[in-house]
Parts: structure tokens; C-alpha cells; sequence
């Protein structure tokens, strides 16, 4: 395209007196408006031979690309991303997510914006994620589940203004990314005191991952509840998997075997509690009380159905979409923390 | 800004003498090249001073985007979006969409493309998981379970030509579109085959949905395996779901107390069979032999483990991944059916 003149001349068989119309190129090219329209905005579905025709006309017509007009067609992507930062067999495990995923679909589709799932459990995955994001694919982020130290992608987000909102505190970006969380510290403490009002005196926690706000701060809540009385030896390390709820279970067995209850940071890990109890020779409650968190739907499948504390997923996703779209349109992003429930089944 | 003028004249302060480059454009918006460019693509992740800054250096300078510069930069999205054409419940029930997507997600990798997930379930879903694939946010779409009657957005893609590789045939759009399917006709003759080797002489079918592929291309090997033995009142109509297989068995129990085996289009709906067939007092494989379809994880949950087809997931997304990236770069779309393989468990 060397030599290509800017000005608008006597080169063109027939310069338009008035400025050129995209319906001036269309009718040189001798293709539909749509087809140059689609050669403007980056030749996306337009075979060669019409993408020629169209370069060809604009040069004839002398047309110009308005970029006010230009931004206000494209400067949209009108779709939202959930971006999880988790593995594909954590997303297909773990019910909360789903949950939430299904959540912001409907809350989006309010909007009439598709959600686009990103899965960025890797690295690798996380730099594709990133690119196809400040690439203006989509108009902001969902960002769910986030570990400390595995979202450095969060930084370019934050330089470039991206709009993300957070499911629980992104930790270390809690100033310049907003969020929405359940109340952990608040729910954690509601259920071991709900363990002691039934009469239990030794419960245990099996504390999710340390590198979550969630993980933190259920913990958090099970220490401040305890006071002075707290005794490290009744916390184990669970990763949120129900295998890791097991092993915990059979270390905290071990260890303290005078137990009578065990509160575990999330749902799945209290199911693989109770495996671990019943392998064990351990009733479920009598000699044993179980709590989980979540309310997902595996607290509803265990067997004795679990005593848990409920996030309330559809609240949280609709908030976050709601937050989501009004950094999109200029407000600064906000925090909000939305209380959990008690939910008394049979396990506690 | 109406009335800007076409021509590089005397109105600019200071008239490049050379073709205006994206480096003047900066100089005189006082931003970075990279700004200057992101406005050229559309205004994302550009505050609104910087993009009037970056408007007004264009009228000064009289830059002019080179409509073939910004093709080679922007034409492909380097992306691919996993079109899942099912709700939400159907994704997390159904291991096969997740054993695919992981599949598609991997094969992807190796070529640095990340995987855009696109849930079309509704007509609502359908439609704007269209504008947005037809906007250019992706280079083409796997598309994953299709049902006929319920996919008149191929009919946009097949104009417009947007690469697109189906799984299973696409009912209506076999000529146009591309697809990798499994041996679903070999596959179920082979199986009833087995089921007669181990002495079952009546043996029913559960079949699938019948605007999918699937579902047709099985009772077809049922029936031409029956040849003309064959008795539609041993065959029931199930959705692919658990709970359509456990109504499927009940009912084909009423009508047919005799039978000795069954084999069901899909596995989930067989182990809900395995659940029809305990809760009426039969013993699996005993009194009833139960054969499935698909060896997705579901088959070595149930009790007894399921004797059942094997689809090879992580070959048929490969293969999609490879024959879509081909379409991408110009060939034309092929079809591809793989085979199937008896694995023997304990239910027949």
C-alpha cells in the first residue's frame, strides 16, 4: 500500500463533491453497505476478493473512517466475561461455581449481554485470558475465585481500567478492584457458636486455603470465637476438594480423638468429613456434629444431610453483574459484604 | 463532527510533509503510540480525555488508517468460542460436555488460542451468542450437541462464513458444516451383538433424543441389528437425562415384563435404568443386563459398573480443534466419524 496518496484528488475516476459515504464505497465496490462496514471493523467475514473490492473503493472515493463514529459502533464488545480462575475439574466438582455461573447469566441476560466463560486455572491459560480481555472482546469481568499471589493479570486490569468485580476480596488488589463476599468472619463465628449451643465443647476446623479470603476468613472467625481457648492442634488444611476434607478429618482424628464436632470451610469438605467419620466407626451427630459452608448442593446429598451456613449465590452474582456494569459506565467501584444463614439439617 | 473535511490542507498548524504516521498522531496527542492505537481499534480501555486528545491529533495531523495495516492487526480475534447449545443444568450433569470442552480446551492450547465458552440453551442465549461470535470476537466455534429445528443461527454462520466444526452431525446443515461424529450406527449394533453373545434374547432400547444425531444414528443400529425382528414396543423414548432413563425402564418394565436386557443411548440414562430396574426388585445383571453409551465417568459410578460404549472425547475434540483451525485458514470442511470400542464391565 506504499504511496497511497492522503489527499483527495483528481486521481479518482469520479470524486464525489460531497464527503464520501460509506453507501459511496459500498456502490464503487459493487458490494452491500454491510460488507464495507465489515471491512471497517477489521474484515471479519469478508472473503478476499470483496475485501480488495472495498480497500479499492475506499482509495477511489477518498472515504474516511469517522472515529467518533467508529467508537461509538465498536467501542462496545456488549458481552461480559466470567473469568475462573480455577481448574476445569474444579468447575465441574464444585457446585458453587455453576451456581454462581448461573447466576450471571441470568442476571446478564437482563441486561441482553451473553456471559463468556474464561477459564484461567494455568499460567498459560490466564496470559490467553488476559490478551483476549485487553484485546476489548468483552466490556469488563467477573472475576471468581481468586488466590493471592495467582493474579498478577489483575495489575494490567487495574492500568487499563478494565471493569472487574470480584467474588470475595481479591486479595492485595482490595483498593483499586471491587468485590462482593459473604460474610465469612460473621458466618464462621454463627456456626461455632451454633455447634457450642447444642452442646458440643471440642470442635475442630478444617480451614480452606489459606491464599482465599474465604479460607481466611472462616478460620478467622473460628479463632475469634474460641477467644484465649484456641488450640491450634484442632485446625487442619483442607484445599476445598471433598479428598482434602477426608484426610483432614483422619489427621484431626487422630490427633484430638476426644472430638465432638468439626466445622469445615466449605460444603464438600465437610462431606469428605463424614466419609472420613463413618471409616472411622464415628457416628454422625451423636458422637460427632458436623457444620459445613455454602449450602450448596452436596450439603442436601451427605448422608446425614449437612447443618451448613448458606452463601446466597444468586444475591452475590447478581450483585457482582450489577457493580460489574456500573464501573462499565463510570461509577468507581464498590464493596459489598452480604450476610450468610444458618441452615440446620441433620449433621449438627 | 460534521463538516470535517476530507482533504490534508492548510488548516492544521503543522502539515506533516510526509504521510502522517500513528507516531505524529501521538506526538501531538501528547499519549503513547499504544493509546493512539487502542482508539484506532475501537476506544477500549481509553479514558475519554486521552480518545478526544487522540481525535483531534487526527484532524491535525490528517493521519489515515491504512485499511490493510489494520487488517493484518485486528482481522483475527485469536480466539474460539465452545458453542454449547444446552442449558446450564444439562452442562454440569452431562460429563460428556465437560470431558469435550477440557479435550477442545487442551488441543486449543497447543495452538496459544484460549477457549471462549458461549452457552446457547435459549433462543435468547442463541441470538446474542451469535451477534457476538458474528462481531469478529472469535475466529470460529465449536459446536457441541445440536439439536434440528433448534440451530437457525448456522444458517447466518454458513452465509456468512464463519468457521464452524459441529460434534455429531448437524441435522439440516450436514452439506455446509463440518462435524466429527462418533460411529453411532456401528456402535449400537455392536453392543446389542454383545448383549446376545452373553444369552439375552429380548433385549430393549432407551432411546435418544431424536433431533440429535445421537439419538438417531442409535436405534438405527438397534433396529438394523434387529432386522426383521424388530419390536417398537421395546423401545422407549428417554431425553439423555438420568431421570428420563429411570421413566424409560419403568415403563418399558410395564410393557415388557420379559425383557432381559436393555441398552440405553447414553450412560447417564442408563444408570437410571440400574435405578428403575433395582427399585422393581430385578437384579442387574442377572435378572436384566444394562448396557450404556458414551464411557463417560458416570459408568464407573453406578452399581454394578456399566458395561458400555467408549466415545473417544479427547480424540473427537481434538480432531474438531484441528479440522476447525483448517477451515479457519481456508480448506474446506470435512466430516470425520471415529469409532466406538465395547468396554466390559459388570452390568452385561
Amino acid at each position: 500500500m506504499a504511496g497511497r496518496s492522503n489527499r483527495v484528488g483528481g486521481v479518482e475516476p469520479r470524486p464525489p463533491r460531497r464527503r464520501p459515504t460509506i453507501e459511496d464505497v459500498a456502490r464503487v465496490a459493487g458490494v452491500s453497505r454491510g460488507t464495507v462496514s465489515r471491512v471497517l471493523n477489521g474484515g471479519h467475514w469478508v472473503g478476499a476478493a470483496a475485501a480488495a473490492a472495498v480497500d479499492e473503493a475506499i482509495k477511489q472515493t477518498g472515504y474516511r473512517i469517522n472515529p467518533h463514529a467508529r467508537n461509538l459502533a465498536t467501542s462496545r464488545a456488549n458481552s461480559i466475561a466470567f473469568l475462573l480462575t480455577e481448574s476445569h475439574e474444579r468447575l465441574f466438582e464444585d457446585p458453587n461455581f455453576s451456581a454462581l455461573m448461573r447466576g450471571a447469566a441470568e442476571a446478564l441476560a437482563e441486561h441482553d449481554l451473553p456471559l463468556v466463560l474464561l477459564m484461567a486455572g494455568s499460567d498459560d491459560e490466564q496470559r490467553r485470558a488476559t490478551e483476549f480481555i485487553m484485546a476489548g472482546h468483552v466490556d469488563g469481568a467477573l472475576l471468581v475465585s481468586s488466590h493471592r499471589g495467582r493474579q498478577s493479570f489483575l495489575s494490567e486490569f487495574a492500568a487499563a481500567r478494565v471493569p472487574v468485580i470480584a467474588c470475595g476480596v481479591p486479595l492485595g488488589f482490595e483498593k483499586s478492584i471491587g468485590y462482593v463476599e459473604a460474610d465469612d468472619v460473621d458466618g464462621a463465628r454463627a456456626m461455632v457458636d451454633y455447634l457450642r449451643s447444642t452442646g458440643r465443647s471440642t470442635i475442630a476446623h478444617i480451614a480452606g486455603p489459606l491464599d482465599t479470603s474465604g479460607g481466611i476468613g472462616r478460620l478467622a472467625g473460628y479463632r475469634e470465637e474460641h477467644g484465649d481457648a484456641f488450640d491450634e492442634r484442632l485446625v487442619a488444611q483442607g484445599d476445598y476438594s471433598r479428598a482434602s476434607g477426608f484426610a483432614a478429618m483422619k489427621e484431626l482424628l487422630e490427633r484430638m480423638p476426644h472430638l465432638d464436632a468439626v466445622f469445615a470451610a466449605n460444603d464438600l469438605m465437610a462431606a469428605g468429613a463424614i466419609d472420613a467419620l463413618v471409616a472411622a466407626g464415628r457416628r454422625v451427630p451423636d458422637d460427632v456434629a458436623v457444620g459445613g459452608f455454602d449450602d450448596s448442593p452436596v450439603a442436601q446429598r451427605t448422608d446425614p444431610p449437612l447443618t451448613t451456613m448458606r452463601q446466597p449465590f444468586d444475591r452475590i452474582s447478581r450483585e457482582m453483574v450489577r457493580m460489574l456494569l456500573d464501573v462499565r459506565d463510570g461509577q468507581r467501584a464498590a464493596r459489598l459484604t452480604v450476610p450468610t444463614e444458618l441452615v440446620v439439617r441433620e449433621s449438627a
